[in-house]
């Protein structure tokens, strides 16, 4: 298809997809002629990425380069590609380590994984922004004076594991690899939203069942 | 307690506490002298209450003056009480209603709740600012091609539902009506960052499990 197809296809404007085609978050169409180039439907399905990304996910074109280029790179184990996104998305900042919440909220943390027996969590530990960002809310809530600990976490930490496991299965019944990680990538900006409705809604319910609306 | 030792406590400074005071967040204290008040552990509770509100949540003081109000309120059912804060908390704007993506999202969300048998979150639904948040995330899905549809959230609605009742369990075995109800606004604030720092740490375990880390 032609640029202009292209952009009704997408619902991108021509303009836009032009400025994602200079930044290099798109790869450049086939050439017919000087002027013209032809776009597949793989332009089509990272034109999806991209806006997921910067549009719905608020991430930062120079940001959404790197991710692109941790997905496009097969020279990368699958675990670094799929988690490319999730690494590039804001998390929260370094915490004070002479703060007592943060040392109380990390010991919790690594008590947790222990006893979840997520083992490679434990050792991408030192790395993961992720794993930052729960020893950071857990001494928030520490700090406040809710003591959350390792087993009030643990059947949370359970259940958010059978979310994991259900979202990797999905992804697994779409076709090429690259398809695969493109979803793993759109999914960990676009399923958020979708998690945490749920959640409280459930919430809503189950609070109406126990104690009535009025 | 005086002032002094509430400020101490807490861990909020005095100045912060009298504006509190002056905003209405925190009740008077009880009067010992004309210059001077006795506090108890229900303002220190409060305070904790105000500060995850304000300054983890980012409720606007005037927001959280008016979730205050509802916690307050004997008169209004626990439900309306215990979900003062989700519907204050920051929802999606109002849908455009003739764009064709919100009106399948809605047709799948409507499904969803009747395939997950939520029948007050049915009913509340046009009312509810948690279900047009979950309608909004559908719609900007399936606007980006990637077509959710009942069967495929209702697993998740599933497993949300079983945090939210351990959720509740956990409130109901504090003591007093007041304390669960304050635990409850709180942790709709501080509990979320926890859960999606848990699910995002779960993606990164499963994975790692499956395709190994290079």
């Amino acid at each position: 298809m032609r640029l202009a197809e292209l952009s009704e296809r997408s619902g991108v404007s021509t303009a836009t997809i032009k400025y994602y085609l200079r930044e290099g978050l798109l790869p450049p169409g086939h050439r017919v002629t000087a002027t013209t180039a032809e776009y597949d439907a793989g332009h089509l399905r990272r034109l999806r990425l991209v806006r997921a990304l910067i549009q719905v996910g608020g991430v930062p074109v120079a940001t959404a380069r790197e991710v692109l280029g941790h997905v496009d790179d097969e020279s990368l184990g699958r675990t670094v590609r799929l988690g490319a996104a999730l690494w590039a998305l804001p998390h929260a900042p370094e915490p004070d380590e002479d703060d007592p919440a943060v040392v109380a909220a990390r010991a919790e943390v690594d008590r947790l994984l222990e006893s979840l027996g997520w083992e490679t969590a434990r050792e991408l530990a030192p790395l993961s922004p992720v794993h930052r960002s729960l020893v950071v809310a857990v001494a928030t809530l520490r700090r406040l004076g809710y003591l959350w600990d390792a087993e009030l976490m643990a059947p949370y930490g359970e259940l958010m594991h059978q979310v994991a496991r259900r979202q990797l299965d999905f992804m697994e019944t779409h076709a090429s690899p690259t398809e695969q990680v493109e979803l793993a990538v759109a999914s960990a900006v676009l399923f958020e939203p979708v998690l945490r409705a749920l959640h409280r809604l459930a919430q809503e319910e189950e609070s109406a069942r126990r104690y009535g609306i009025e």
